[in-house]
């Protein structure tokens, strides 16, 4: 037994628009078949090739509003007249049960998950400058100038959260960013206070006892 | 930079005698560079291929008791008969320079470190079982059977301490041991409260001044 029960950790991956989470969580996500996405409703319309319930789970303004009045989003948001939440009871379930969570949120979103969930690990994942960063704002091709602005106006802003975080990375290459949030999945699963102190006792106490 | 500068960090790999505390700390050394070995003074004898100022430093009763009364000592212990003990100024440079050291250190050792250095990072190594440790112990055939059942005695007195460390490691493989420590060094290098926080608040300011 190499493995100790344990509660499930929810990993928080956060930043600004344009710091590369998205990219970021798809690595990560390859490479622990145990780490599930977190995914949020949203009441705006599927764009591109996006699958309901993969990318996000696509309801109705009713529905989501129902889902906020019975307690059921961990946090939610209204951003440009569309709303997002996260929905509660997979992350209490995930932790009971121990298995891991990601979730791939706003800064706004993650202060709230982190308030509800105290033991949840948060990751801030910073563009190595402003330049680099209004670049990929740009590069993504689906905005236009003015839009583009203000996300760089609300990312400069956003950064200024990143010291409130428990992990941070600066993303200049992807592939070392992933290896650093992966070492991160990786030692945090080891932490004993996760360990279920009851399992962790009896493993111990075996020690003493066997022949 | 996507490095900000930071506190150095004291990850301690304690554990019982035979658990694997030396074989784990010499593949970690050899994956970081930048990860430097706490050697230990000690008034025994070198034994077998063992060099003075690597595997251990090699003085008299006189020049050990010189630094322990001269509070030049951050743990020290007598063991058949024999001293050890740590170095403190080392560990303050080290930490004060931003520098990462790594100590392979016993039970009542580790606890000692911790009290004076409360940030380091401390790392149990556990054998998967009993029998396994007992055969670990035996194997190295250079001690008497009365000092191996002592020895296992020792190793399952000291296993009741594991919960009292950061993180835990069941070494059932040693190169799984060896990565899951990895991962603990990686992720605890890009912890927040590690950073120097007038240079992570000088990196977070730039993006708002910036052109």
């Amino acid at each position: 037994m190499a493995t100790i029960a344990r509660r499930g950790i929810l990993f928080i991956v956060s930043g600004p628009s344009g710091a590369g989470k998205t990219t970021l969580s798809d690595a990560v996500l390859r490479v622990f078949e145990d780490l599930e996405l977190s995914v949020s409703y949203t009441t705006r319309a599927p764009r591109g090739e996006e699958i309901d319930g993969v990318d996000y789970r696509f309801v109705d303004r009713e529905r989501f509003d129902a889902m906020l009045a019975a307690g059921d989003l961990a946090e939610w948001a209204e951003v440009h007249a569309h709303r997002y939440g996260t929905p509660r009871q997979p992350l209490e379930r995930a932790v009971a049960e121990g298995r891991d969570i990601l979730l791939d949120i706003d800064v706004q979103g993650a202060r709230k998950i982190k308030e509800l969930f105290p033991d949840a690990v948060s990751v801030f994942l910073l563009p190595p400058d402003r330049a680099t960063l209004a670049g990929r704002l740009r590069g993504r091709g689906t905005d236009d100038d003015a839009t583009v602005s203000r996300r760089l106006q609300n990312a400069c802003r956003e950064i200024a959260s990143a010291p409130d975080y428990d992990f941070l990375i600066v993303n200049v290459d992807r592939a070392a960013a992933a290896a650093e949030f992966e070492a991160i999945v990786r030692g945090e699963r080891r932490r004993v206070a996760r360990m279920r102190q009851d399992v962790l006792a009896a493993f111990v106490r075996r020690f003493e006892t066997e022949p």
